[in-house]
């Protein structure tokens, strides 16, 4: 599968508005984001122990998520913002909503949601840092690689587990799931939300 | 306050002992330690983003658990062991139940707690180093210099957030349950386990 054109949409013009007049927001809620993705790799690494084969891949990637939070964290001190407390996005407990609850099956759709979460920030990154200022324009980019290079660790991981069973249909499902939460009115700005209502509820 | 002569007393013989006839469940539950470390750090960064202070320390520190959770897993592998799952010690859990519920109480003693953990490992590391054969008493008596930078780590933050008024009698008190939990006897062994039944029930 190729990154590229393996999202359903790109993000919405009227998001990539919202998100210039909400840096602080968005620097907010992408640290709170990167400590996420830590902390997701790190509760896998828990209850699969017994996969080798992701332990040292997963861990790997938090420690890439931790320092990515700390750039963040620095951009949000440099520029005098309070990191407060912020109500997560839909998106991802809505995408997990979805996740199978008995084994193979959680761990697979875990992996593609995983995947998914990471090809739509990476598009994210790439849509926004030409209506950015410069230094967050270059950290944007700069990211942009990783989040392509989890989003490839993640797919073969569940391409590894599910042992030439077809992956196909769920990675679809998932994929509708993610045009719907990017394509539908959301009331909360943030990182992975929807189209922005007129009035923001932040 | 010095590394040195900060615990109230050493490893007892019984358990090194115990410990070079269960390298196995040793070196996973090291692994589990590690993991674990590094949960806490995480933990800690979601609870207080009101604290810039602590972010990039804390998350710096889970980097470097993690990196030790991927030597140690590569270790294990290297082994031909299975990575079990293994019921923790009782240690980290039996000091936490001391922790205060209210706030800054809570924040300082979860501090003061991981401070003796760190501690406590640096001194079994040193203590099994050389009871080991080669390559891990080189490898832990190079994580040894961490667990003591993380010890001061976790002691200068607990300082920075009380403000000038004295830890000492928390200390001591935690210090106090650290030798209960070292020198009474422990039906599990673990790497942070009390003195071994003669009979171990792993």
């Amino acid at each position: 599968m190729n990154m590229n054109n393996f999202l359903f949409c790109s993000t919405p013009a009227s998001w990539l508005e919202a998100a210039t007049q909400n840096i602080p927001i968005l620097l907010i809620d992408h640290a709170n984001c990167e400590k996420k993705a830590a902390s997701t790799a790190l509760n896998l690494m828990y209850r699969y122990v017994d996969r080798p084969e992701l332990l040292l891949q997963l861990s790997k990637l938090a420690r890439e998520e931790l320092r990515h939070f700390e750039q963040v964290v620095t951009l949000i001190k440099k520029r005098n913002l309070d990191y407060n407390q912020l109500s997560s996005s839909r998106y991802a407990g809505e995408l997990r909503k979805s996740v199978r609850t008995y084994e193979p099956a959680r761990l697979l759709d875990m992996l593609i949601v995983s995947a998914i979460v990471e090809a739509r920030s990476c598009e994210r990154f790439a849509s926004l840092a030409p209506h950015l200022e410069d230094e967050l324009s270059r950290f944007y980019l700069e990211l942009l690689k990783s989040e392509e290079r989890h989003f490839r660790i993640y797919l073969d991981l569940a391409e590894l587990i599910a042992g030439g069973v077809s992956l196909e249909d769920r990675v679809q499902f998932f994929l509708e799931e993610d045009r719907r939460l990017v394509q539908t009115d959301d009331p909360n700005f943030r990182f992975h939300s929807g189209v922005p209502l007129p009035k923001l509820d932040n």
